[in-house]
């Protein structure tokens, strides 16, 4: 059960929050409502799209990645399971409805929602807060509130009279591929208030189940059952029951449901929904765990008082209101994902299809590595290290009942779905044992990183060993593979450094050198390299597709070589050519057509050439440091956090990416970044809070203060931690988690030492 | 692990044993390899037929029953479940088949082996025992051997010299609908000789997952799926890994497999199956406590040594070599179902489809009720009283976690099927408590029964319970439904007297009478009625189909009140004219047109107008007992038992109804047969053993002795219980079970007393 009441305090930072921040265009968050972490996001669809072949860029598909876009007219209903801010879409679990009139089993059309359960509704009857989610449907004329606890749904509608008022469940109706998706659906109505079951689909997920279990705060009077599956074989030509209506053994394809009341004007029927990744009795453990009661008040606020214990863990002091909706929010979506992925009872089901009880761990899921191992797990390290730990352990989880034996790539839900390149999980492990955050088996974790840095039949590793490189025959990504994977070797590198595995170091040490492998001294950049040797002939520096990259073009990604820039520099012409190279990437133009080739953000999310909202570049700035140039590193912070995080549903100018471009923002704003994660330093940028208080656990508190801050100070006089000048501009992470204060001092001036 | 060694005996009984009997036509047995009750049916099929919509009659499902028809020239593989006997299809789960030559992942057809894996073969080089089965290939010149553990099965194939032989996993070919009952499967490839995994698929029964675990003797060289589903939505555009080949992550819809192998001129491969209704890691549990080696002599001779413990629970003395086979080849196949339905460990997946542990009994599957609550569970009361009491305990479990609160009707595998009519687990259920058989709580078990037979929404039993009969217009086989309601009724009834609950007695004895409200004494049978109390204008007594009644007219159907035959007797006329009727019934011409519509027997079976392959009329022959005529008993039922049981393929004249009909056949070659199961009787026959001594367990031993015996002695002249003389043709289960000897004096002429 979860606490009672909210702490009492000065300010609720919670307020700050503002779930509506990127649910416009690509920024693909979503509105609804969910604690931190939660294995629950439910949140309003406004559209389940027909199925379509395999494909992310078919358009519609990839809009509905969290379900919600801002401009759409219409919801179709309330599911309980969304990703935040990813380039690609599923989940959307069981969605529920109300309706008023005649019983409608399938949405309908946005144009013409009578024909289906969807509706009408307007963004000025519509609120979005943390765990807290309210619309008015404008055809049933029913208010829908929503909140959550971690594993519980909880639903609130407030009917008009009617003796045809009806929740519909729809098992069908799913993110991704609306009508291909559900393999088969089982439900069983245990009395006339109670139903559980599962949901099998083959989405982006291969094979997902979702157990469930729902409760209604009021009898229904009836309900009934359509399967779109024409043809189920079954019991023979007998038809012994009716099972059309009340029949409580359901079970095919593609099933929806209405369960239907009369209702005064203004009665509220309400409904929770708990799920589990194991079974209807685990289900229904966890909600009876988790929400025993129907005080759906109680459980929106414990709901928010999580939320607000989690935003308290940085309390800053900003220039602007609307500083402080960009901060907390970007907190908020920096604890979204990884969910939960486990039972009150601590099962789950693992990648070997197998229930496994996690042991001494809470298990997440739902890893989108390629994009958070950058940002997002270095910011958990500090303030959610036991978060971070148990992320590790689910991670090594996944590997042990993996039957590739490979680490995650991008795993949900028992599935991996190998998205993007590199093996990133071993840079999450290696910068958790390195800063001393996963206390677990740091040996076996090691074993885990060679063995999946070993898989030579995976998407060119086998010729990258061979050759130093991948070839560009073997993949399309040939040249985003091979940096990715030079860093992620000296990632385990370094972790078999502190190991004293000598060598593994060696062979790792070696192989994150591969970088240089593929630049081409002739034109400045990274390049496609063929087994011959020869680099690839017709060759746009400009293009982000088809060759050799993925999500950034050889202008970004020649940049990507966090773990030795000091070397890149020496290696693209030195410092004053690199700084030139910086200068041109973020002014100059960028003819039109390659907008439409890049992925995941909209024009907006470009500034010059430089793609903030694609992760390769998101530590690049930061190289202007050791180019000699460091105020341009700050200035351009400044302006990246000016031009690409605001408020409102077009807030975010591309996908949030499960965090990663919010944490990049937490840790901008607090004036420092961690550029190659698994090394412990953070490299100092230019601070937009004017103070900022982290509490990091056990008591310990790291100050920030940036004295003479303002709009137009964007750039750093002075550093000093704990007093002393900080000249390099890193600090360690033993020198923030052992507690202290960095002080800037700026300036409006550049200080061109 | 099983025995090693078969116990040192005079004569093995197993060798009587011919599995080939009824695997022509309408026999539906199968050839193949099991234990007593095995989880496992290994067995070869010869073919499997593309989808038909939901019908039974659809002849080419019908005929598939079993897997297995003899007149087929070709065998497309062997699957390793099967139904013994069955009107209705399903199973054949994983069919494995070795081949040489290119890969071939689907069957082909019957006049084209060579377009699939599927092979030619003939039946003089194939042999079928107990626990054992082997044929020869003849497309692949493969030598295919078959034995099984409970729960695992033992494949040895004999290849020739080729560096293209294979064994051949299709996953998506099974009996029933080939082509549209998989829902999923997974498989996953743990080495080079090892395999776990699961097929989910809707076919008879709507819901069923099997996990299996599959080793090879031999390390396969390579290996590949492919799944006939065209569109399988997963990981984006990218294709990271080569999934056709080696790729040991393998899920997908109608996948089949290939192993791949160099063999030597013949050259033994080995594999073993296990399956488990729970979880992968249950099935290869399974096999490591089963079979943990290679050897599979040992495990064909374990197997036959529990057949021969089995078979020697009746020794008998017999006049021919052929009666034998007869006699211990019904024993066979009345321990072939239910089947074992729990892992070594004790779990299974209960009706409510969640993981369940069986407490103090094994869990059986698998139950035709309407078939076997006749002879089959009452032979099982006196020779197996432990398996019928875990079958009692199972059927409660089934209840409990019924979402209907139902016992079983016609379960299998966490399914409930709802075939044929009547609630009969509760004359299983009378039948076992009252015989002091089941000892677990009676009075559980009679609210389960109560409850059943109290559910109103099930084929009319509410209009039942309201009219006193059901009315024509609620169902096609309101007259059946009736007739068998009102003796289940008897048996709920004959519970509630031993359990001393008196309202609930006084209710089901009224309603055991119901039979009377269908009697039409104007033509002298039972007859369809209507809701205003009006027997059905259009009727012919001689239809089967779709006039109140299911495999049997009313001529057979008449006779069902086998609680209360006196007063049927009495309602009927008295005894002349029912001597009359049941004279007209055995020697009466059936027109050509019933043949057609008379379900599940062949025409063979029909004896005048007694259908003995149905199992309505296997009580009748006995009426002549209190209708003054036991000698016409006597004489037809050594009739029926000459006409009627065979050795050879086509030794059985329909379905063997999993059991029912051997166990009809095993009661009558003693002498005796429960007429009405939960009363605890046994009317008196003509036995067709010269002698025959019961084991009973517990040192108890019952002996029959027929002194003499002839073919032409089919005549009893006197009957002696422990040299006391029978008089009304009727002994006790307490006489038989306490030990002792009834003894027949055969003669050649009837004693018309």
């Amino acid at each position: 059960m979860l606490p009672l009441v909210i702490a009492a305090q000065d300010k609720k930072l919670v307020n700050y929050v503002s779930p509506i921040i990127g649910t416009a265009k690509m920024g693909h968050t979503f509105p609804g409502a969910t604690v931190p972490f939660g294995a629950i996001q439910l949140s309003p669809d406004t559209d389940t799209i027909p199925y379509a072949v395999d494909d992310r860029y078919n358009g519609e598909v990839y809009r509905y990645c969290a379900g919600y876009q801002y401009d759409d007219p219409t919801i179709v209903g309330f599911s309980h399971t969304h990703f935040s801010g990813t380039g690609h879409s599923d989940l959307g679990d069981l969605v529920a409805m109300p309706t008023v009139g005649e019983v409608q089993l399938n949405p309908g059309t946005a144009d013409k929602p009578e024909t289906g359960y969807r509706s009408a509704y307007s963004h000025s009857k519509e609120l979005a807060q943390a765990n807290y989610y309210k619309v008015m449907l404008e055809e049933p004329k029913v208010l829908a509130e929503l909140t959550t606890s971690e594993r519980v749904g909880f639903h609130r509608y407030t009917f008009p009279k009617s003796d045809q008022s009806h929740i519909i469940l729809d098992f069908k109706s799913a993110i991704y591929n609306y009508d291909q998706k559900n393999i088969w659906t089982v439900v069983r109505v245990l009395n006339d208030s109670v139903a559980t079951g599962y949901m099998q689909s083959s989405g982006w997920a291969r094979t997902r189940t979702v157990y469930f279990a729902v409760t209604f705060s009021k009898p229904f009077k009836n309900y009934g059952a359509s399967s779109t599956r024409e043809k189920v074989p079954y019991q023979g030509f007998w038809r012994k029951f009716n099972q059309n209506e009340n029949f409580p053994d359901i079970a095919g394809q593609k099933i929806a449901m209405h369960f239907d009341f009369d209702t005064q004007d203004q009665e509220q029927i309400q409904m929770k929904i708990a799920i589990s990744p194991v079974s209807m009795k685990n289900a229904l453990a966890n909600m009876e765990a988790e929400i025993p009661d129907w005080d759906f008040e109680r459980v929106k606020y414990a709901g928010q008082a999580l939320w607000e214990a989690e935003l308290q863990k940085i309390k800053v002091d900003l220039l602007e209101e609307d500083d402080y909706v960009n901060f907390y929010t970007a907190m908020y979506h920096a604890a979204l994902m990884p969910t939960v992925y486990m039972d009150v009872n601590g099962e789950y089901k693992g990648l070997d299809h197998e229930v496994h009880k996690a042991d001494g761990f809470v298990n997440y899921t739902s890893f989108s590595l390629w994009d958070t191992f950058r940002a997002f797990h270095p910011y958990l390290n500090l303030i959610n290290p036991e978060r971070n730990a148990d992320m590790v352990s689910s991670m090594m989880a996944h590997y042990d009942q993996s039957v590739l034996k490979m680490l995650p790539i991008w795993s949900h839900y028992a599935n991996d779905n190998w998205c993007m390149s590199g093996y990133h999980s071993v840079s999450v492990i290696a910068d958790a044992i390195l800063k001393g955050v996963y206390k677990g088996d740091a040996r076996a974790a090691l074993a885990a990183c060679v063995q999946t840095a070993n898989t030579r039949n995976y998407e060119g590793i086998g010729e990258y060993i061979d050759y130093g490189y991948v070839p560009d025959e073997v993949s399309g990504t040939s040249v985003s593979n091979t940096l990715e994977y030079a860093y992620d070797d000296w990632c385990i590198a370094q972790l078999a450094k502190h190991l004293d595995v000598q060598d593994v170091y060696d062979t790792f040490i070696k192989r994150s050198e591969n970088w240089r492998n593929l630049y081409d001294a002739n034109i400045g950049f990274m390049r496609p390299k063929d087994t011959n040797g020869k680099f690839r002939e017709e060759f746009d520096v400009l293009e982000t597709h088809g060759q050799g990259f993925i999500e950034g073009n050889t202008w970004n990604y020649s940049l990507y070589v966090p773990h030795n820039p000091v070397a890149l520099i020496e290696t693209m012409g030195g410092k004053t050519q690199f700084q030139t190279y910086l200068d041109s990437l973020f002014s100059m133009h960028l003819p039109d057509k390659f907008f439409a080739n890049t992925e995941d953000i909209t024009r907006e999310g470009i500034i010059g050439n430089y793609v903030h909202g694609n992760e390769p570049s998101h530590h690049v700035v930061y190289l202007y440091n050791i180019a000699g140039a460091p105020w341009k590193a700050q200035s351009r912070i400044r302006m990246i956090m000016d031009n690409q995080y605001h408020t409102g549903h077009d807030g975010l100018g591309g996908n949030d990416d499960c965090g990663q471009m919010s944490a990049w923002y937490i840790f901008n704003a607090l004036g420092f970044y961690p550029v190659s994660p698994a090394s412990d330093e953070y490299w100092i940028g230019s601070p937009i809070v004017k103070s900022a208080t982290m509490h990091l656990g056990e008591g310990k508190i790291f100050q920030v203060e940036a004295v003479n801050q303002s709009e137009k100070n964007v750039y750093v006089k002075q550093v000093k931690l704990n007093g002393k000048t900080v000249n390099d501009f890193k600090i360690k992470h033993s020198e923030i988690v052992n507690g202290g204060k960095l002080t800037f001092v700026m300036s409006s001036k550049p200080s061109k030492r």
